[in-house]
Order: structure tokens, then sequence, then C-alpha cells
């Protein structure tokens, strides 16, 4: 068999084995798998390095399906590869199986969950930054992509992004079926129009007949070839291809073919080839660095800092104890203070200009290679990436995103730069950490505790300045709170965090001149919550007023109200948030209006001891 | 004096008085101001058409600062055309003024909220979208976008799109001032780079000095007898230009100057001069047409429906009855049955391929002019555009967003296609609607009821079917509920939405097999929720499940609890919600792994009963 007979029986046996696959699941992709066979089978064959007995090495090349539903081809390659057996691939989207409709990392040949489009590029982007710039290693990132998700604008930032930093060891393989979900793309089979936009953005591009396995052969050796930027192979391609019924045909989208088994006997019937992937070049099993003893920042008590500048300078602390430390800015480095960072370790500073969502798939991708990202913006402005949020934890992704810049405590920029929705967003992400700490030290301590968390940790820091509460010798622990005024007499505890701890302290202390005792709690974990120190305030006191700035929907006060979800004999609660929509004012002015300053903690406080007393209230 | 003259003299006022306001507010941005000064002026004097004594005329063209950060030079060019005084101007960010740092529709004159950037240009496409295919008028739209947000991929889904779309009334200016927020953009005055990439997505390009008014108008010109296609002025200018302490200048964004006495005075001082805006050639006052009765579809009790399916056939019966009714949809009109507006009604059907983004900056745009658009893509898909959702609230817009593919039991695709945080997000949006119907009338009663309704309305529909439970005849109205079983003898009253709903009525069957009477609410509205109906049941019960397809976080659950908060004695609660990560599985076995089928209902009914009988838990 020559190596074209060989590649070409491969394609097949790829196709036939989505087309099973798909089959035996009821549901699935297969002819979306079916145009992109042949690209696989020679990348696979003939370009790819990659150790299939050690997932972990590190000089295996990445290959990422930015088109996730073409798992089927996908598993059909790694069964190709001797990684899955056809009994597993048979068992493709039943429960339990980590053959998943879409791809995620519970297969360790996959580094990232796919499935939401336009995601896997500016991932690949990540890793092959990585790759470039911090490890300096050889290998290469292969993503496949379809052309449907060539809409999203995330793609584009990745195209803007990869092209200016000149990634060549990144190649995109554009898989051009000219058919998307419900008809024909916006561009259909004019690749020229792809490569016309694809070359603006500094990039080099092959066009191929997709099904050439020798024209897909020649244009990877040039991608490789191709070393001052990366470079896109446009693959005009046949969706379905293959099996006439359903070659090139519209409404043959995300289903099995009806009738598989004259298909598979159409593409030649089943086949056993196998792939021998040739090993990668140069690297050891990845090791995560050990980290020195970090050197935080302190911060008297007393003095007045912005926990924003407590974060810059603490990751910079931690940048320095461990070289696994990187931060990624969106333009902001400077309101974020993530530019301490960038003064001491400008190698691992990365700058993603405004383009959020490119931010965190970067981050995302930097950690498929054992890295420790932290990526920062505005609180308000991680809402622009909230699909990747949402997908890094489908990831299973080790993410730290700071957000500056939260709610009605900025002041006078107004309601578009204030993060309000922020905590009900990350709060809502699958085994995500929320801190929002009050002072310059916890802030700096929970800061370098991201690093050791695993998951989506989210610190959301504040513009202004607050006065320091704590000593530095003081510990932070997710999950933690501190209380932050106590005493047996104590019969209201208002949980408040960030800018609304002094709020409340400014309340408590007004309040007791008037002789009425109240506990404040410093509720900087917001997830998860102190639920332990939340149930004694709420014995010991019997009444709790929660006061934040943020929506009221999904924020400090619900998750505290989740805390007393499943007892009967509750504390009486009130919740203090931002209601109504906010304009310009100065700070003071912002949280005097929102309802949330210490004068409406008062007057809350008042209000929950006043409905104890009255008697048309005491039964409802 | 010359027209030139006259020109270079207004682009200075414009300077002075964005110094003049910045400086009063002690913040703001004035050198991004500076830069775009003649810009505008031009615009303003020689191009725009706008009556600003009716802004409701529809043949006024549209001005959007995509810049939102320049809003100095905005409120100065209002003052320029007459429409705000000096000491206005001089309230700018002041607590009450609707001058706010960035704009918002506050004021008459200004269509859309912006400051995140990114966003005026995909909104602009959609106004623009609205003139040139659904009221065909020669209104034009002009939007002033820095060259920072280039970075933002959704600008490249508005150049796509637009561009496709050959969307000639639409102007782009690119204020290419080389610095942002910290200094150099990614492709400084290299207007070469922004060309290309432009005129690659379709679009006609002029360069420009940014402050030679003869070239700038030249330009105007140019793009409006450019009839084929949208145009870009790409004008090089310089930040602060006019003031040679600040004109490109790194370190000058985003703050007053330091001296503005004499920047003013190096501007040549304080003028009055007043732009004599051209009235718009046609239209009259824009009216919303009056609607006709819906004549919505119905379903058959007992019968089997999607609620997409029904949302599908209703928005299709509403716009029969109201021709402002608009569907737009992400490559996703088949899944989410969008198709069967386009079916009838294709001239008011836009697809944006699978560009998130820019379906729902169009959706804002279409508002704009008075339409009432439905944008409807997968839930967990609306994330992508979460920060547009939360910006269509700034800018007090009627938008109605469908999410299909809720939740777990859309079964075998697997996380990445599931709506799981939706409501969490949906319900933190200021003035927000979430809906989410457990069957087909009740969808289709809701589909109509929020057309009727202002601000961000959310329905959350269902891949898979589910058994009509209503009659055609039953009303549902946004915050109310159904009690679909209840007796004198329930103890336990389980609140559910979507398909949970149907789990818990085969609970509640069960369970009244053994003798356990349960109240059933279908709380269809979760936001607001139907706090009386739940008051009522709590009282009646003592004792409350909830169980939503959906993160334990920022749902149907926390909203329940939240109609608690203020009374002492509550129901004892239980919360149950998707808690560990799905899989690929059948939807019958997503909704029992997730512990959200009739099962686990019936399992936290017997155990929050259990509690109450507990000695040890009594007093908890």
């Amino acid at each position: 068999m020559t190596d074209r007979q060989r590649l070409k029986e491969l394609g097949q046996q790829l196709r036939v084995d989505a087309v099973r696959a798909a089959d035996a699941a009821g549901s699935g992709h297969p002819t979306s798998s079916m145009s992109a066979a042949d690209l696989m089978a020679v990348l696979a064959s003939e370009h790819l390095r990659y150790d299939f007995d050690s997932p972990e090495h590190a000089g295996n090349d990445h290959l990422i399906f930015s088109k996730g539903h073409a798992s089927p081809l996908l598993y059909a390659l790694y069964k190709a590869c001797g990684v899955i057996s056809d009994p597993e691939l048979l068992r493709y989207r039943k429960l339990g199986s980590p053959l998943e409709g879409h791809p995620t990392p519970r297969l360790p040949w996959v580094d990232v969950a796919t499935g939401s489009l336009g995601q896997g590029l500016p991932i690949g982007a990540g890793v092959a930054l990585a790759g470039a710039s911090v490890e300096r290693l050889p290998y290469r990132v292969w993503v496949l992509c379809g052309d449907s998700e060539l809409a999203e604008g995330s793609v584009w930032e990745a195209l803007e992004y990869a092209g200016q930093a000149g990634l060549a060891n990144l190649t995109a393989i554009l898989d051009i079926n000219r058919l998307g979900q419900r008809g024909p793309t916006r561009h259909g089979w004019d690749l020229d129009a792809y490569r016309r936009r694809v070359e603006a953005f500094g990039w080099h591009t092959v066009e191929v007949d997709g099904h050439d396995v020798e024209q897909i052969d020649a244009a990877y050796s040039e991608a490789a070839r191709t070393t001052d930027r990366p470079t896109a192979v446009i693959a005009r391609t046949v969706k379905g291809a293959g099996v006439e019924a359903v070659a090139d045909q519209e409404g043959a989208h995300g289903k099995p073919l009806s009738d598989a088994e004259q298909a598979v006997a159409e593409l030649g019937g089943r086949r056993d080839m196998r792939i021998e992937v040739a090993a990668p070049t140069s690297g050891g099993v990845r090791q995560r660095p050990g980290g020195a003893p970090v050197d935080l920042p302190t911060f008297a008590k007393g003095e007045e800092a912005a926990t924003r500048d407590a974060f810059g300078q603490a990751v910079a602390a931690v940048g320095t104890a461990r070289e696994d430390v990187v931060v990624l800015v969106g333009e902001v480095a400077d309101s974020t203070r993530a530019k301490s960072f960038a003064a001491e370790h400008p190698d691992r500073f990365f700058e993603f200009y405004i383009a959020e969502q490119q931010m965190i798939a970067a981050a995302v991708g930097l950690q498929v290679r054992g890295l420790t990202p932290y990526a920062a913006t505005f609180a308000a402005f991680l809402t622009r990436a909230y699909d990747f949020i949402r997908m890094a934890a489908v990831s299973r992704a080790d993410i730290n995103l700071v957000g500056s810049h939260a709610g009605v405590s900025i002041g006078e920029d107004g309601p578009s730069q204030m993060g309000l929705e922020d905590i009900a967003a990350l709060r809502a992400v699958h085994g995500s950490v929320v801190l929002h700490p009050s002072d310059a030290n916890s802030a700096a301590r929970l800061t370098a505790g991201m690093a050791e968390h695993n998951g989506v940790s989210y610190l959301r820091t504040l513009r202004g300045k607050t006065p320091v509460l704590y000593g530095p010798e003081e510990g932070f622990r997710i999950g933690g709170s501190k209380v932050l005024r106590s005493s047996a007499e104590d019969r209201v505890a208002v949980v408040a965090a960030g800018a609304t701890v002094h709020e409340a302290l400014a309340a408590a202390d007004a309040l007791a001149g008037e002789g009425v005792a109240v506990r404040v709690v410093d509720a900087y974990s917001v997830k998860p919550v102190d639920a332990a120190t939340l149930r004694t305030a709420a014995e010991e006191t019997g009444r709790i007023v929660t006061v934040e700035d943020h929506w009221p929907e999904g924020g400090l006060g619900d998750a505290v109200l989740d805390v007393f979800a499943d007892t009967r004999s509750r504390p009486r609660t009130m919740k203090l948030a931002v209601s109504g929509m906010p304009a310009s004012a100065t700070p003071e002015e912002q949280l005097r209006e929102a309802g949330i300053d210490a004068g409406a903690i008062e007057a809350a406080v008042r209000g929950i001891l006043r409905q104890d007393e009255a008697p048309a209230a005491a039964g409802s």
C-alpha cells in the first residue's frame, strides 16, 4: 500500500468508526466528523508528536478539537492510536462513559473541554504561548476549527493575538465544509474569503482540498516550516464525505446516519488500521515547580490601602516565589494593579489588549501546561468572557480570576464600569471560589491562597482605599470569615464583604453609642461561605442583616440565606443590596444612594429589631 | 471665517468644553475626547441629520459613541448643538446629573449606554439593519470607535455582519490615537493594519488625518456616496490634541488635565459657537404600531410538546399580529425553533450565524428604532453575550431573550450545551424578568407576554417534550405561578419550574399513594417570583422543597429563599439542584444523576418530614 493509499484508507476507517459511534449512541455529529477525517488521518500519521502512554510528557504536541461536536472523529482517532477499544468507542455518549458528546479532560489526552464554539483556537493560542514564551519547548499546537465557528468574535481575537505574537507553533486547521447547523455558512466554499481575512490578521495560509491527503500533508509541512507566524490550513471539505446519502446535504447535521450499516459498507467496511504516532523529540514529564515561601507585602493596621494594590503587590510576590505563576491582562494592568507583577516578572506577564475572551482562553491554555495563571480586568468586564469561564469549569481548569472596580463604590464612572453581577455569575460556576476581601492584608493573603487552590477562583477587589483592619500575621482561608465586632449582648449580626465591611463597622460603632450591640462578620469568602460562623452568629443574635455592593440576586445575601435554608428556626434576616440603577456620583454618595452605607445599615438594624417588637409581625 | 476656519474653531471649542467638564468633575477622559473633537465637529456641522427638538423623529440619524469614555466630547457637542447649557455641562459626573461618566439614554439623544468597549459598533449595526431592512428609511448611523476597542472580538463580529449585509448606511469612525489606557495600542498609528483587516471584512475604507477638517469632510461625503457597503473612516489622531502637556503623552488617560486653565488658554479660550444640525429629510415621529389580537397556538392537555416548539409557533403568531416584532438567531433557528417565525416572516428574521454578541447587540439596536426583538440561542450560549445583556439593562433596552436547551434534561450532548447558570446570570440583570415554563401552553402565553413587557425579559425553554398541563384558556402573567396539586392536608410544598414540574407531579402522585399530601407549585416566573403564593404555601404546609435543573447558586431555590428572608418563622426548606458536573446520559438518567428527578423529590419530602420528627433537629 502506498502512503497515499494508507492515508486514504485511514480516513475511511475514521469515518466508519465515527458513523458507528454515533449510530450506537443514537445521537452525535457523524457528518461533521466525516468532513475532517482525512485532515486528522494525515495529521496523526505524519505530523503529530505525542506519547499516548505519557499524556504529561512535556514534549507532547496538543491537538484541540475546537469543533467539539466532531467528537466521534476524535474518539475514532484515539481508537486508531490504540488508546481506546472498540467496545469503549461504542459506549459513546452513554452514562458513565468518558467519551462524552463533546470532549472533556475526563480523557487524559483531551486538554480542554470544547463544544461551545470559537473557544478552541483562543485556548490553543494560550497553549502555544506557553511553549513559545514560557517553557520554550518545541511542541506544536494543532487546532481543528469548523467554518461556522469562525463567525465568533473570539476566533478573531485569537487570530489577532497569535498573529501579532508570531506564534509559529500554532496551526489552525479550518474544516470548510460549507454547511452549518441549519444550512449554508456565511461564506460557503469561498475559501478566499477566509484567506483574505486570516492573512489580514498576520497569518500564513495554505488552501487545500481537504480530502487530498498529499495536499494536506504538504500543507502541514509548510506550517512546520513557517517559523515567523502561525499558519492556517484552509481546507475545502465535504460534510458527510464518503456517504452519498449525506454528503454535502442540508438536514444531516447532528444526527446519526439513517442507514449506518449501508454507510459503513459504502465507506469500504470496518478496518483496524493502527496509527503509530511519533514520539516527542524533547522534554520529559512535566513537573510543577516547587514553590519557595512567599514574601507577601504587609500593610500596617489603620493605614489606608486599596485591595487592588494589595493584589498587585501580592501576585508579584507569589510570582517571585513560584516560577509557574503568569499574569494576563486586558489593557488594564494599571487599573487592576497587575502592573506590579509586570514590573518584576515582565517575561511572565502577557498583555491581551481589550480582548477579555482571549485573555481567559489563554489562561485556560497556560494552565493546560501546568502554569498558574492570574487573569485580571474590571469585575464588570469579566462578564465579556462568561462563557469561557463557564467552560473553564467543564475543562476542570485551574485559573485565578481577578475583577477590580467592584460595585457602586467605584464612584463617578457609572454603571457600565461597575461589577454588580459578578458574584452571582461567578458563584454559578461549578466548583468555583469567590473571594471579596475588605482590606489589604486579607487581599494579599487570599491572592496567595488562590494559587494553592484548584478550580476557578475569583478575587473581587476594590478601586478605592480602605482602612487596614487586620494585622499581617492574620490568616485567611478559603471558606473562612472574620468576626470583627462581637459581644454576648449582640442583638443583630451584620454580614458584609469588601467595601460594606467598613460601612458595617461604622454602623456598629454608631449603634453601640445607642446601646445596641451589633456583631460584624467580614464574609470575605462568599463561596464557600463560612456557614459555621454564620450559624453561631444566628444562634447568638437571632437576626442577620446582609449588606453587599452588588445586585440583590445571587450575591452575598443569597449565599447567607442558603446557609439557613434547612433549619426551621432561622434568624430573621434582611438583605441590603443595590436595587436601583446607579449613575455617576462620588463613592460615598453611591453607597448612600444604593442604601448600603452605614446609615442604611443602622436603619436596617433598627428596623429588624422593631419587627420583633411589633405584635402583628411576630407570627409572620 | 472660512468653513475650514469655522470647523477648526469648533473643534477647539469642543476640546475646551471637554477639558472644562472633566476639570469640574475631577475625573473623566478629556484626552480621549480631544483626539476625536475635529471628527465630531465636522460630522455634526456638515453631515449629521438630527432634529434635537424631536429625538423620536423617524428620520433622525444615530450617533453612537462606542468609545463611551469620550463622554466629555459628546456633552460638549450637545452644548454646541444648543441642547444643554454650560452649567449643565459643568455638572458632568455629579450626583443627579444625566451627564454620566459614560453616556446613557437618560439623555434623550443617547440611544444606548456605552462604556463597555466594543459594543457601540455591533449595536450600530443593529440600528443600521433596522433602517436598511425593516423601516427602509434613509437615516444614517455614525459610530465613533476608539482604537483600543478594536481588539474586542465583538467589533469583528460587527464588521463581518455589516460587511456581508452591505449596510451602506453605517459609518464607523475609527479614532486611531495610538494610546490606550496604559500605553501604546497593538497597532499604534499603523493605519494600514486596520485598513487591511477592515477591508478584508468587506468594508470600504478611507484613511484621513483626523485633525484635517477638509479630509474629514471629504471622507464622510465618500461614505455617503458609497452605497453598496459600509464605510470605515480610519483617522490618524493625536490623543490630547491641542494641549502640549498631554498631546500624544502616555500617562494622561482618564484624568483631568493638571492645569485646565492653561489648557483652555492654549486651545484659544472659551467659545460659544453654535452648530445648526441639519434636519432629517424624511419621516415623521416614530410610532409603535398597534397590535392586533394574537392568535396563539394551542396544545391539548395531555399531549406532549416541547416548550421550544411552543415558543417558535407563538413568536410566529405574535409576529403576525405585530409588525414591530423581529426575530434574531445565531445559527440555531432549528434547535431554538425560531425557524417557525422565519417561515412566516422571512423579512423580519435575521441570521447572525454563530455570533451571539452581535445578535444581542443587534437586538438592542433594533429596539432603539422601536422594534420588538426576540433573540434566541441555547441558554448556555447566552453566556457568550452576558456583557451585552448587562449593558442592555443600563441602556434601558426592551429586549426579549430566549434560551433553549435548559439544564441537564437535554441529555447526551453534555455540559457544554447545558444552560445551568443562565437563571443566576439573568436574574442578576437589573430589572430583568426570568420565565421558565413547563408546558407548551404556558410557554406560548409567556412568549406573547414578553412582547408587552419593558426591560430585559428571558424565556428559558426545554429541548424535550413535556406533557401539556394547562388548557389553552389559562392565563399566565409575569410574576405569577400555578398551584398544580393542593389540599388542606398538604404537608410539604414542592416548588419547581420547567422540566422539574413534571418530576414534582410524579413525586406528589407517588407520595399521595403513601398518604403524604404534597402541594406542587409551578413557579414559571422565576423573577419576579410569586411571593404571595409561596407565602401561602409556606403557611399552609410549613415546608418547602425547591427543585431546579440549574446549579444551586442564584436559581429558583435562591429566589424562593429570598421570599422568606425577612420573616422569622419560615418554612423549613430544602433545595434540590444540580451539584455535580454532568456528563453524557439520557435525559432521564441526567435528572436522576443530578438528584432532581421524581425519586429525589420523594426522598427530599420524606427527609424534610423526618427532620421535624427528629428531636435533635427540632431546635436547630
